[in-house]
């Protein structure tokens, strides 16, 4: 593959945009990560062979057979309007009861929304505040529209609300254009953390006060391991706050099948925009969606998952405190699929990479989640698709990985025990990321 | 719905492309055309229902009941190498031999494949080429990556060599940065015209000569009605063509999936650009067409779908020769699903939408189809998707209206007989849309 600029004779031909374009952190590791005496904990795959298989086929099946005339044809930009109706069913476990169909815009997954409102917003230069670490399909679009990524450090509690308005304070002395903060309450990807509720009502106050816009990215909402659904931003502000949701992780993630809710003025927008980019999302996946939200006790299956991602986290929080040597510390997650570690002082997981590899287990690196590099000290460990067992497995093994590159740094006095909490006052730009030394003791 | 700025509080927010985006004339017909009474020869929508819908719908049963831990999960970003290879298959059939699945993208359907590529390749302000009239959906692409659209103008034989090589010549001159050509040569959306074999091979040599990216779009290639395919320009020219291909027409497009062929370096970057975009397509619907191209008689279903469509046309032709006044004159598609009508002299075919609304028939105004607001004397015609009776009925309504706004205009004397032939020496930027005096003729 030719990856040298003189060898692509359209090399001087791209867009601008297309320049600060490179492979994730993720995809590089894909061919890796399937190997089958690799234990990936870096992959952040649904269990989804944990769904009613036979139920599910024969239900799609009848779709097609019975309503082909509707499932494999065009359909609307918007999205099905019987989708629509249940997605505002779905939104109400999390407090939005005001929303409306005609203001739900079907999307490819929520990673769609995210571009399609980044389309909708952000020119070249803008600014867009995102928790800093960020999910990285985030960054990756934020970066494809050349605009300004500015961290926001978040501790234990999700996003500190004194580092968001100081962030705002800064940008406008500073003359910059601030389209959105871009926020992942619940379950954090890839912090594990969740947004307290008084933080909530802080950061909805922030936004009305400084007219920011919120995006509310949440896949993860609904798979809380200790307690009912959290109350959307969403819920408490349905002007400034636009709210993407997803079916890929209460359902499946192969259907695609994501949504936007917005203010009717940038559904509009929204809808132009998705025209503009696949004409209409597939109709048959949508259908497909619907039905099963009509037909299936999907409620009860995601509690099924609930369970069985709960049971994963035990096996990966209990074999970390277990294992790891001192200086490591970790988030604890009561939902959603991901833990953050940091690495003892001194050590950098990308540069560890290659070693884990071959100790057959395999991570994220922190600096993908980062827009400038930083990062390196840290890692996504992601519990949600291997079995408990092998869970601890790859736990042992990155504990061995750690150990052996400690004992080469020699570097064990440097270890780093201190508070990790980050500070509002800290450096301006990005601040240090989530860490949390309360978990992090070996238990 | 607020559409007045001063109603919408976020207005001074949209990044600058979105203030150029516009509902396409085509969504605005959306609510007229389902009405039952109406005819509608505006939509483009496909014969699914003369697919086997049962067979189609247990196959995909079968594929969720026993594949679920991939059609339900997340792929790769590039698609499936599967159905990569099953494309390279279908390629093959107009002359497209050298294909390799590792330079497939799988996209959203072959619009996703647009925007895609236009992402990549054009900053605000380029050029790019475009026939005059161009397919709607493209148009929609360019504008919102704010590429100033030039249209080259086409005739009976499609897009005129002599033409593309002026303005090519004029952009030189004036100092544009011209991208790219994007060009649909096969059974054209809207003009119902196709590509000549002499033109392919001057339009290859023009692109080899000025070093000019060609976006070949050919969602309609196997759907001729008289002949075998023809040879694609991609097959003559692997380096400067990229090639955009469809399920939509010869399968459904339900399912969304489309495809790019490009050089390696350009894959590449169509790969990061997807992944920003849709993080994948969805898996199902890949699974599925993959599926039915192995198992089912896919040729067979394809030259069903053309004896159906092959109808129908007939079903238009012989009744616009049979019934339009004298001064109207349209192309003769022999292939796909569009034919391409000019009024008589005088006539507006935007202004005369609402009485043919009122006399229950539903039309596309051609100024959809030009980057400019010209066309106005143009209409759109399908006969993919009403039954010949019906395409019959709407024709001669279509008639009936004509000649009540002739009588209005009382404007016989200024009817339009001459030829219609675009001419290359005419006045630069767009010159006359494709028509057809030929296929005029009252029969
Ligand atoms: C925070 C977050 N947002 C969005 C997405 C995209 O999800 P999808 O496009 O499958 O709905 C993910 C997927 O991992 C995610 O973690
Ligand atoms: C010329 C042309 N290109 C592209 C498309 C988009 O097709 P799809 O996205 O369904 O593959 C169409 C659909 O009508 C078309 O006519």
């Amino acid at each position: 593959m030719p990856r040298h600029p003189r060898l692509d004779p359209l090399a001087d031909r791209y867009a601008a945009r297309t320049h600060g374009m490179k492979t994730s952190e993720i995809r590089a590791l894909f061919s890796v990560v399937s190997r089958p005496e690799v234990v990936s904990l870096a992959g952040g795959m649904p269990a989804v062979t944990a769904l009613p298989l036979d139920a599910v086929g024969s239900m799609i099946g009848e779709l097609v057979s019975g309503m082909g005339a509707q499932t494999l044809q065009y359909g609307s930009g918007q999205g099905d309007p019987r989708l629509r109706e249940r997605i505002c069913d779905v939104m109400a476990l999390e407090g939005i009861t005001d929303a409306s169909p005609s203001e739900v815009v079907v999307t490819v997954g929520s990673q769609q929304g995210l571009d399609l409102v980044t389309r909708v917003f952000v020119d070249p230069g803008d600014v867009v505040l995102a928790e800093g670490p960020s999910y990285v399909g985030a960054l990756g679009v934020f970066q494809a529209a050349q605009a300004r990524v500015r961290h926001v450090p978040m501790d234990d509690d999700g996003l500190i609300p004194e580092a968001l308005e100081q962030a705002l304070l800064e940008c406008r002395a500073a003359g910059d254009r601030v389209k959105f903060l871009y926020t992942v309450p619940n379950y954090h990807n890839p912090a594990g953390v969740t947004l307290s509720e008084p933080r909530r009502q802080a950061i909805v106050e922030l936004a009305d006060r400084y007219d920011l816009l919120v995006i509310e990215d949440n896949p993860y909402g609904l798979l809380g391991f200790d307690r009912e659904p959290m109350r959307a931003l969403r819920a408490r502000d349905d002007r400034r706050v636009i709210y993407l949701g997803s079916f890929s992780k209460t359902f499946s993630p192969g259907l695609r099948v994501g949504w936007v809710l917005a203010p009717l003025a940038v559904r509009e927008k929204l809808v132009l925009a998705t025209e503009a980019q696949v004409l209409c999302p597939p109709s048959l996946t949508q259908y497909a969606v619907a039905r099963y939200l009509d037909t299936q006790p999907w409620r009860e299956q995601v509690k099924h998952f609930v369970e069985l991602y709960r049971e994963r986290r035990d096996a990966a929080l209990e074999s970390l405190a277990a294992l790891m040597p001192p200086g490591t510390t970790w988030t604890r997650p009561d939902g959603g699929f991901y833990v953050w570690l940091k690495l003892p002082h001194g050590l950098d997981a990308k540069l560890m990479q290659p070693r884990a590899v071959t100790a057959h287990v395999a991570y994220v690196p922190g600096i993908g989640f980062y827009a400038d590099g930083s990062g390196q000290e840290f890692m996504r460990l992601s519990y949600c698709y291997p079995e408990p067992d092998q869970i601890r497995e790859g736990v042992r093994r990155l504990a061995r990985v750690i150990e052996a590159e400690l004992d080469l740094h020699s570097t064990f006095d440097g270890v780093d025990t201190g508070t990790f909490r980050a500070v509002s006052g800290g450096q301006p730009g990005i601040v240090g990321p989530a860490t949390s030394d309360r978990y992090g003791d070996r238990a």
